[in-house]
């Protein structure tokens, strides 16, 4: 039996390689390029914390993220002009891998007995960076860039499992509260429009 | 005396690093531009799988790859015009590179212990990942998402060097029929014009 | 209080930061997204350096990197409009930070046992990919493929560095002149534009 975790993992992985898998079938790449972009979507970000970190990469022990990225790119081969009325449905579960994978990096590099402030830029890696490089991918200026809040709802979650770690509370609840931050943030960042201000002051160098 | 496969993994490095230099000489780079690109296209794969594999990448124990893409670039300069007539030779030249380094990507994976699966995606980055980068380097959507049968053919390879190992044959021999079905895939899908199907469904993304 | 060579550190990130904050608001980058480029440009090549060493990104270690890129954002935020008089003092900083990245990255590589043709490939990439990131980043093709000598000066640099070596002079002067002449090099470079020759002799290649 999946645990809890488990289960949400998989969900969270499988709403991340739909994201890569669509916009790869935007740009028309073929299904392997699809495939290629929807797994680098999804285990992109743990890859470079595993990197980073210097322990080996998930996937590389347990073949569920591949297979997994196999039934999205499959679920999009079959049910491709139905997916746009799913679209709050993928944003839902899009938000809970942020979360999840957000917890899971910072509490990885926890474990690895890495200060706080290490741990938070891990979650964000782990929830944001695989965002980046399909965006690499697909020639676009990654995303995460511009519009939304995205890696910074990353950030939040970070910094509110480190103040429930400083207060003293059970590891298993900071995750929750980090999680539940991370979750929440995004959500109401999309609902309400909230935006980080553009950076001006330096136009004229677009000209150069 | 080189070995064969030595020899093979020369030519194999000089094609792909000649693939790199020439893209590089369409986009007006330098020299040193040219140079790095195609350095990156020969030996980015194995690169990346080294860091994955936890080992230290083959171009920091032998320079043999620094000399031979710098060959590659005399090469260009010297002979660039007369290239063009060379396509055939060099398209050989760079599915032996693709099959050579499959291979060799697939058969450190399984001597490092890891299982099966994983050495065939090793194989398939080790031939696959230096163009990748390549492409962005130059500021290109990867050739090989959208459209030619190129990393498909070093898992066709990877997935014969498995069987054949199931059956129990030597793993020599396992290697060299692993490398033929690479060579052969890519030669017939380009003689043949066999590609993958354009992943659709979804097109309503490229308006957002 | 800090050494002489942690504040050149310091001086060297503040203006790589600040190259790639100012990239980051031309491309209209939220606050978020110029701090992750600035951050990327100042620590992307020793973070690639030491993934390929196999040691732990000093980063990771030391978070003054994090803090000297958010005080670069802040001072773009406040005086963004008045950077443009200072450009000839961020060329200064920013060519200090080459030079003194170039013989860290160096010596850091000899003082792992690395030969010296390894230390200075790895001074280049210290000196060099953060801004190759950074331009990938914001979907332009890197300028150092194309423009200016400024890698080639850590290359000149880390050549200087192993001759001194060679003959025999003690380390620490190998590294201040390894430094001079990468500073020099990109100086008399930029001043009387001198630049390496383009790769030409495959131009029909564009039209494929």
């Amino acid at each position: 039996m999946p645990t809890f975790v488990q289960v949400l993992d998989f969900i969270g992985t499988f709403a991340f390689a739909i994201s890569g898998i669509r916009l790869a079938s935007a740009k028309r790449f073929d299904w392997f390029g699809a495939y290629v972009v929807g797994l680098v979507t999804a285990i992109g970000g743990g890859t470079i914390r595993d990197l980073l970190l210097d322990v080996t990469p998930a996937w590389m022990i347990d073949p569920i993220y591949l297979i997994c990225t196999a039934l999205a790119l499959l679920w999009v081969i079959i049910f491709g002009r139905s997916l746009i009325r799913l679209n709050n449905t993928f944003f839902i579960f899009d938000t809970i891998g942020l979360a999840l994978f957000t917890v899971v990096g910072a509490g990885k590099s926890l474990a690895l007995g890495y200060p706080f402030w290490v741990a938070i830029i891990m979650g964000s890696i782990t929830g944001a960076a695989g965002g980046v490089i399909r965006d690499v991918f697909i020639n676009e200026i990654p995303l995460i860039f511009r519009k939304e809040i995205y890696a910074m709802a990353c950030v939040a979650g970070g910094v509110a499992y480190w103040l429930c770690d400083i207060v003293g509370i059970e590891s298993y609840i900071c995750q929750l509260v980090g999680g539940t931050v991370v979750f929440l943030t995004r959500i109401l960042a999309v609902k309400y429009h909230i935006c980080l201000p553009i950076l001006k002051g330096n136009d004229e160098q677009e000209n150069n």
